[in-house]
């Protein structure tokens, strides 16, 4: 087989604590509107919703961070810290007392967006995906395996803006359990392993300035650092 | 490098008219609303919108056509036809004077979308993402190279469902023409080599049932026939 060019390389996130071990990264999913805090300031009575993001808008990042360009076409970037949950088995219609066999593992990630573009578009009942789905959107810290993390359902999840509390929440806010998320995207896509699953963030959900310095974290999970260029 | 499990194998579609050669799929962007008489049948007045579907939604077609199954979570899918470019050469804020250096080739496809789900979505101003990317929601023809390819700004589309002729219309309908479309994707993605756009669709829209068979074109381009499972 050849090719008119080469392929893009794959996304892949490399395994916490592991030597030379990627997690190969197929589909990104995320939940919206899944942590009812965030909801009633929004004043949001839907239930949660489904999206996606390109795969390699993955940025894996390790325990020194990144430093990422502000991105293009927004003047009201906003972090949305988030438990990832990493599938290692796929399946569909998935039953919601199984769906945790199907979990590899877990990371932290910022579930970026174009806040501006995502007003614009859902306001007259556009698609999100400008918003939601550019380059570099996804940080992720290194994947942990199951078997060295917590149980996802009363975890403390935050984030720093220069060493500022801004997020602040726990996941069993969540309206979707992981479970619940896992066995609800199955019965509306295969699951396949590599796919990730961004959560939901809790509220303080706000805007990221050129400069600024952010840390979050999911108790047990990771810390992910993410810097922005000035 | 050594994987947790087989990474999912990548998206390819062979190149019309040559053996063993191949287009590595990078992304898949669409254009909604960007035929005027659609806009005008639905009272739409926003301008034409993106959305993606994944990589592997693709599904290549030769000549001899495809049976798919009727996709789950849907008893609303929709037929739109559709020009499909391919980038081989990326770029960002690329001029719409230089746009179509960047073209590989062009294809037919089809996009198929769960309008029961879109709806829903789209009422709420939620995203769409679980209507426009499901598994297998882009059959594709094979690629056909530029320099073998009539112009694509005055092209016949068609679409004949059971024999008859359902959608109708022309390339010279499109709001954002195809270079028009490729220079503002470059401003808010960085397009590369592999990018598939879809670049909307004519007039006629509407279900698809169990058992239809359809069988799509584009002038020049190629014919697209489609199955589904009865």
């Amino acid at each position: 087989m050849s090719f008119v060019f080469a392929p893009a390389p794959m996304a892949v996130i490399p395994v916490d604590g592991e030597k030379d071990l990627y997690f190969p990264v197929h589909r990104v999913y995320g939940v919206a509107r899944n942590y009812a805090a965030v909801n009633a300031a929004l004043g949001e009575k839907t239930p949660p919703s489904i999206f996606l993001k390109p795969a390699d808008a993955v940025v894996p990042v390790d325990k020194h961070g990144v430093t990422l360009d502000f991105p293009v076409a927004t003047e009201d970037l906003h972090h949305e810290i988030e438990l990832v949950v990493a599938i290692g088995k796929g399946g569909k219609n998935i039953p919601v007392e199984e769906a945790k066999n199907h979990i590899y593992g877990y990371a932290v990630g910022l579930d970026l967006t174009r806040r501006d573009l995502q007003r614009a578009s859902a306001s007259k009942g556009m698609p999100w995906d400008s918003a939601k789905a550019f380059d570099e959107s996804a940080p992720v810290t290194h994947i942990k395996p199951a078997a060295r993390t917590p149980e996802p359902e009363n975890l403390d999840i935050w984030l720093y803006i220069n060493n500022e509390k801004i997020q602040s929440g726990n996941t069993n806010e969540m309206i979707w359990g992981v479970a619940e998320q896992i066995a609800y995207l199955s019965t509306l896509w295969e699951l396949k392993p590599g796919d990730l699953i961004m959560t939901g963030t809790p509220a303080g959900v706000g805007a990221i300035k050129r400069g600024d310095a952010l840390e979050g974290g999911v108790q047990g999970v990771g810390v992910l650092k993410v810097n922005f260029k000035a």
